[in-house]
């Protein structure tokens, strides 16, 4: 029996669930069978047209309709949708992948994550980056010692999108309804790959900054404040010791989608760039300058599942890995991270970023 | 009524086709319809695995019996199966994709494509990377004049996957199955891209090389000859007066998959290669250096089928689009190019470099 | 009559600013005639030495003595010499050099910018960062509104000398020598570009680190307390409304003189390396990407002084420029800058940045 | 007793050593004493400022009273006037330092190269690329196997400083003056790295272009005709088996001092270009990727000499190393290499590359 997937949300996010869900048995045979039972959304015609176009055999206009019905619920609409549905399918016992940040705020960040934990079925925060080859390479070179003991740890997400004062307002730059800016939307992503690569942040200190106060609706009749953060930054203290500097913007004039990690060790040292995210800079211990390895061969992490050597992959095919990797948790009832706890542990770190903005002191996570 | 597609061959470039046409509905809405319909070999279980993978709702292992039940052929065997399965299914008015080089031989290219224009329905030589978007987009402001008038035009496509002498020998070291080397193999599309962005060559100096003259096969057994060249240089006069240098090779150490493409015309110049396929560096007139351009915008060439900005494609992405175009040239009834016409037109170069070669002198196209 | 001038301190700085003094005649003909007159230092060996091959006229061994023999005055002697003979040079009325940071404590800083406003004669503070030819050009870039007004400053200076927990100890590693570790050695460089660049700090947060707490001496026979810090990170405001992150470590493995700023503003952007001085990238609004522009122009800043386009220029070279500048203003009586005023300023938000990582909370500089 | 050098010709060649003359002592204390005695032009007025600026005792008009009254003598002037002053110094037992390429034709290298032969004095030709820490880094390799047997050389020299077809008219645009032009000017310096890093040339076949036929002298008054290429190619054949592309242009929009150097082994692989002229990319056989080495560490080719590891040296330090190689051979009475028998092998393959370009067909060296 294939398992039954329920989509709540049919944007970007959803078509790129979509498109991995439906390049699975193609390229990963071994994954569980998958059938995209239903798209959940409000406006039913665009949402009959998204269903048609990703292949959903039916939809729903209300989530409590579905959180039980379906093997797995993905939940993939705007921050603020967040809790309540994730919360509502887990009491259900529902396996749930839910988009990141975890949660708009600390408290149905945790709250989700008491859900998970009570409901004890396997759930996804979905932090992709992990999913890219390059960064799972990363990790294995980190593990294996190759990098040894982290000192540094850079993480940075460069976007362009907001520096018009004239582009226009949307639910990215509402407190209500996305609980923060660039801090929870691209800082997430950069805590997330910090913890998996490095581990536990310990203290913090951060910045946030608004530069456009107010913004232009889409039909430009009116103005709404902007109430969220246009750019963040942090330092931060690691548990293991490692130092490590954060940076996230949406006002990077010239920088699309720029997330860059860099890491130095005892021994080695790491430098990755989302826009080449097929390649990661190493340098080992015996090197004289950094290697630029193309993360394409057939033994390197999902490769084989892929093309021969040299035929790079896109940012799409992270979603085909992290479904992959979910959905076979969910079938066989394994762990998967990063889960809602991972979820929770990034919001922590967000969170006291935030706290130590306001009081101008250092805040421990 | 859906188009029905039967595809010879289910290796490397059956997948990307096969892949190809799976994503078509939900990326190009408005593509025709197909059916992945009948999958062509010899190998019947692997055959019968590949389709199943694949998608396909059967197999044969004769593909006269295939070639005038489908709305399209894709001819994407080794190159010594393209002339005959080919002509034969034009000689049955079914439309034919077919994998680059067009044959092993000048004189098996010129028999298909003069089948082809006997048969007048829309035929592709599969040259790929006509197809990238940063490549789409080089074209369009060579026709906008940004460039100008072109004076050098440097194609070269390094490989390394048979720079120990001891890889395995396979047919495509096989004067016999392949027809040439690395000439044909790769050269082919260095050749079609200096044609579609700059123009019909004229003449040619050549230079052939085979560094390791046998090579074991799989299982060590024995040693077979290495017919053909393991790398071939070229330096070649466009009919519009530009002058060009063209290398390929699978013995370039530390180069997995490295197509450059370089063109400097009057008034700016370009730079592309295949490793970041998602780039194109160009400098326009006003320009103090070259610009490094993600081309991943909405309105660049069949980005708006995409992800927002920034979010990069892989090699893959180029049979999409090319399945796209041709898919809907058949169903349309219209032209389509790279057409077979193309595919010997490229041909005619590759075969004069191997003459030019030989003879030790400058040859005309 | 040629400006006499005096220099403590023999070794790289001494050696980078006596080759820059004996380039002048060649290179820059209208810059003032100069003698090197006396080289100042303890060791009467190496000194000697010394003077010969930096082709000085005489040397000394106490600096009271030449302070007020001369007509300019160089400190270029380790950290804790910065103060009394710069101060007695000034009381002197003899014009001083000093090399960076200004002082190792905020009050020698604050005692030799006071001794430099009562003298009225020129100071300078060797921020020879100022004068790469691709920093003047983004000055010129950002004073003609080319990147609009600045909203991201980052500034990061990695290097890797220090990464072996057996590297040996030096004065560099004892806060009384030398005041500071890399907060003073390369955020005093990083703070002055910030400053050039962008303007006045108003706020920061500052986090040091010392990774390795002793280390053994040259000879082996003992270790010694390293006193100072390893790295240090800090966030900051800019009065204009910026907002910036600064980093710098001995630390980085693999990362030997990278001294990376990066500004992106609200029409353009602009980033520059060190290891790459002769490179600016540039973004300017009609852009799709960054320029890679090679800042050696016959009109680039101090570039009709030296080779013709495309050949590059080294690290040295900033130093010619620098005394260019400083010793034009002492001839001419003119004002010149980074001056001890600008020292000063570096070193009160170097100050800052340790006092808020001692206290855990952001301060005002 | 310091050697006397006479110098032909002060204007860009000319200042670059006597720039480097100047800067031995300081740098290269071992270096034989030096004297810049007498700098030899036409242009009374012109060449009186250039000796006072570049430090020349005294001046002349006429070479033929300067060969034979000095130690050395430099020949720095145009191409026309590189073989009778040449022959003139050595039939004097003058040893001379010629700037490339050795001579306009190929009559004159080899007349050069018999009168060094018969003098037995040790001679330069000034391919001063050979010089670069970087390339003489990259030939340590191949000595040491690193690279193992080379199979690919590609060299490139593109300039841009002839794009426009307004540019004005010199003596590089004559045959008369200058014997040829691209292939002469850039195609020298890159045949001298392929024999100095690969070896001798046994086969070439060769492209010239002309693209822009006549160009107006510097005040407008007329046209010249161009009689020398703009542009050529070749393909080349080893004598130890290996190939090679090489191509030089002044017409290559965009690039302005952009001399490459890649090559290929059966163990690894090298790459440099001249607009980082501190950098050589690097493959080893244990590495996945191309190593970015700054060459610039304390035991890397003449660094010893310089600033510490990641302070990048320019261009003209190449001169300050071949003029202190040349020096200590004349001083030493020790051979020297690339000397003008060098010079004349590389002419060789220039004028086979001419030849066979005339010709249509291959030719051997």
């Amino acid at each position: 029996m294939p398992l039954s997937v329920g989509v709540l949300g049919y944007r970007f996010m959803g078509e790129a669930h979509a498109n991995a869900l439906a390049r699975l048995p193609m390229f990963f045979p071994d994954a569980p069978a998958v059938e995209r039972s239903v798209l959940v959304g409000r406006d039913e015609t665009a949402l009959a047209d998204a269903a048609d176009r990703l292949g959903f055999e039916r939809t729903a206009t209300d989530w409590h309709d579905v959180v039980d019905e379906v093997d797995v619920f993905y939940n993939l609409g705007p921050n603020h949708l967040h809790v309540d549905p994730s919360i509502a399918a887990l009491e259900a016992g529902t396996p749930v992948l839910c988009e990141k940040p975890l949660a708009p705020t600390l408290d149905g960040a945790e709250r989700m994550a008491d859900a998970a934990a009570t409901a004890g079925v396997p759930t996804a925060t979905a932090f992709n980056y992990r999913f890219v080859p390059a960064i799972q390479y990363a990790k294995r070179l980190l593990d294996d010692g190759v990098i040894g003991d982290v000192r540094h740890f850079r993480g940075r997400y460069l976007q362009d999108w907001l520096v018009d004062a004239d582009a226009p307002w949307s639910w990215r730059n509402s407190v209500d309804l996305a609980g923060s800016g660039a801090l929870g939307d691209l800082g997430a992503h950069t805590v997330d790959l910090a913890r998996f690569l490095v581990g536990d942040v310990e203290r913090v200190s951060g910045q946030l900054r608004t530069f456009v106060d107010e913004r232009p609706v889409e039909d430009g009749s009116e103005t709404r404040p902007v109430s969220v953060d246009d750019a963040y930054s942090a330092q931060v203290a690691f548990e293991n010791g490692a130092m490590g500097t954060l940076e996230g913007t949406r006002m990077a004039t010239g920088r699309q989608n720029d997330h860059t990690i860099e890491i130095e060790g005892t021994r080695g040292a790491l430098s990755f760039s989302l826009e080449r995210l097929n390649e990661l800079r190493v340098r080992t211990e015996d090197d004289r300058g950094f290697q630029r390895v193309l993360v394409t061969d057939e033994d390197d992490p999902y490769l084989d599942h892929w093309w021969p050597p040299g035929h790079v992959l896109g940012w799409e095919h992270t979603f085909v890995h992290e479904n992959y990797e979910f959905l076979s948790a969910v079938a066989d009832g394994t762990a998967y991270s990063p889960s809602f706890a991972d979820g929770l542990a990034v919001q922590r770190v967000l969170d006291a970023i935030a706290r130590s903005d306001e009081r101008g002191e250092r805040v421990s996570v």
